[in-house]
């Protein structure tokens, strides 16, 4: 007798996380292991307070609406930041409401610490003997995942960051007056999307000017010097940060920009705001800092269709491999040619991507710590590629309806009137 | 024996100058009372300047070089803010750098302030009798032009608002926690970028949730009290303001979040960072303030086709109206029917656009003051319609050089190696 599956999201959001989810959901639809489809609303949180979603009977035969999904950012199911708590009482809890859909395959979304969650699960079945099957699929826009090439969601972000960067590059170059522009990018630890701005750069843009990541230690002093010198061969330099670029002694650059407001609070303010006034002080020409915040992390619209069609497969590779046993792994993929670009597919031990962190290799920075090597640009270049053919309606993207997650609304909207 | 024709680009960027740029070239290589096109670099200054570009040189017979001008945001010939001083000696240098070039027809696409460069120097044209047609294309992302149904330049500005409202409602809906999103949009005097984000509704998204024009007094205490309203309702509140929303002794809210900095200067804040401090502090849920900035004015690669079609058919239908013999016009545009959208070209004398604002009609904001009719949604609806088919290169909109106008530059690069 077949067994149903059970998928969960967890973590911030990407763009293509729900490329992922209708990938797997399609794998499972067109395997006969596999009965039913469940999501958890709202992750392992959802799963332990019995909010599950049926999604055969949401998707099943409805091609278009699965299509939609696929183009969709941030979560259907919803998220939840739940760490495990590790007590066998927690994980008993867990197994009964898996027993209770008569679950064989258990698939989770999200990070490094969402790899964890499928960590401990998998062994935790393992060394009882349930006969549940434990997949991670991958995801962060950080790219800081281990054991894996890069990042499912990541190639969006950094297409918005590059996209970002060009056009104000474009903005920008309409005056002939002295400007800096100072554009903030997502990345605490890592700094692979601040660097993903140098795709910016073509035959006719040398912008970015300046980029800086966290592995870096970061100086004003330079900083100011670095800008002189771009402003004596520019009149419009545009410099990228990252939101985690700190000091010599690892303390966060936007944790100088220390204000009081009218209450007598002091008030953190953002790395680029930070460095604007900074500009404006020292240097005395026009500023504007730039801030995209989730902007970058939620633009399905721009999203890769590289990055995209990445997401789908390792949905797909991820309940493949658990239908044919595996278990305590997660899909993932390495790069076998840059130039054709060329990857493969496969699973790997979860444990090498739980609670670790990659971030940018220091030989591709260069020497002067104020932009990124050839290296780089390849790594990225590929990543990036290809514009998906998104649903619009009245002009805007038709994406899938998650007005259900909205719990407070004493009646949510659950229609979704797109299907063709 | 024919006469040549030039054209400057004035005021602040939007994603469709270029198309309306693209058109007037286009319209004038087919005719033959034109002879050369030249631009000029910088507006009125750059022609004061005698900083002027053969653009017949640069794009006849370079059909794909002319598509990709219509795709590239910002100015291809660079801006100004250049007030005529309206001394007969400036009058005069006008008219001599028109006659080096041999001119018979002047064109300048820009807002208010460049229409009335266009009025001043048709009436000095005609006055003394000089035969040069002086005619003004339209364009802002303000959307303030009089004597237009809508200006070019707003339709994309509108989508890139609409755009980012619906995905950071997606973003936002995977929590079940309570918050707050301000999303603060362009319009210093004028409401209409901000309430085009009540296009990000549809069947499935109630979001934006709130919107506040400068059209109509904004209270602080109304405003928190609306926002808990709204809290009730739902965990997740987007609220979208105009950067120009002031109370009712008329002074801007931005100006209120006073803060004073490390060195003792009084700081102001943006209108969405001042009321994210104040829901912080009165309501005390997460809060989030994003301000697109200049992304909604440069968004090239998310432009609407209808406004990159009408912008660039007013770059066709002024030249045309110079070749018929008139000057101290616009081209402009007027709505003959929502349902089907359909809209007429004709020209109008332009001191009507020049220096005189349009603000959003009263009727068209719900007697509440945080909301837009329904009337606003169907002026709205048509004009974000249509996704160009950008040209792309290597994962990125592949935009024409404007490196040139960096004249700060030993040695541009004027190098544009991706005709095909």
């Amino acid at each position: 007798m077949s067994k149903n599956m059970i998928i969960g999201q967890s973590g911030g959001p990407t763009a293509v996380i729900n490329a992922s989810l209708a990938g797997a959901i399609e794998y499972a639809f067109g395997s006969e292991k596999i009965g039913k489809v469940y999501g958890m609303v709202h992750g392992i949180q959802g799963l332990l307070e019995d909010n599950v979603k049926d999604l055969s009977e949401h998707f099943e035969n409805r091609p278009s609406r699965l299509n939609r999904l696929r183009m969709t950012p941030a979560m259907f199911l919803g998220s939840c930041r739940y760490k495990l708590s590790n007590s066998d009482e927690e994980f008993e809890k867990i197994i009964a409401a898996l027993e209770k859909y008569n679950i064989g395959y258990f698939f989770y979304i999200g990070g490094n610490d969402s790899m964890d969650t499928v960590d401990k699960i998998s062994k935790y079945v393992a060394e009882n003997k349930i006969d549940i099957k434990v997949v991670g699929i991958p995801k962060t826009i950080d790219n800081d995942l281990m054991g894996i090439d890069h990042s499912p969601g990541f190639a969006s972000a950094a297409k918005y960051i590059a996209l970002a960067v060009r056009n104000v590059t474009y903005d920008t170059a309409i005056y002939s007056v002295k400007s800096v522009h100072i554009i903030e990018a997502m990345g605490r630890d890592a700094g692979w999307l601040a660097a993903s701005s140098v795709l910016a750069r073509d035959s006719k843009n040398v912008a970015p000017h300046l980029i800086y990541l966290p592995e870096v230690p970061f100086s004003v002093d330079k900083f100011i010097s670095d800008v002189r010198d771009k402003l004596e061969d520019y009149n419009s330099v545009i410099v990228v940060v990252s939101e985690g670029i700190r000091d010599d002694k690892g303390n966060y650059i936007s944790a100088r920009g220390d204000k009081i407001d009218k209450f007598g609070h002091v008030m953190l303010s953002g790395t680029g705001t930070y460095l604007k006034e900074v500009i404006e002080e020292k240097i005395g020409c026009k500023v504007r800092a730039l801030e995209p915040s989730v902007l970058q992390r939620s633009a399905g619209h721009t999203a890769s269709l590289t990055d995209i069609t990445e997401a789908q497969n390792l949905g797909m590779v991820a309940v493949k491999a658990a239908i044919e046993g595996e278990s305590g792994v997660f899909s993932t993929l390495r790069r076998t040619s840059n130039k054709p670009y060329s990857i493969e597919y496969y699973t790997e031990n979860v444990s090498v991507a739980a609670n670790a962190e990659k971030t940018v290799p220091l030989e591709w920075i260069t020497e002067s710590g104020n932009d990124v090597t050839q290296d780089m640009v390849e790594y990225l270049r590929p990543l990036v590629k290809g514009v998906p053919q998104i649903p619009y309606r009245d002009g805007l993207p038709d994406y899938v309806n998650v007005s259900y997650l909205d719990t407070k609304k004493q009646k949510y909207n659950n229609n979704d009137d797109s299907d063709k």
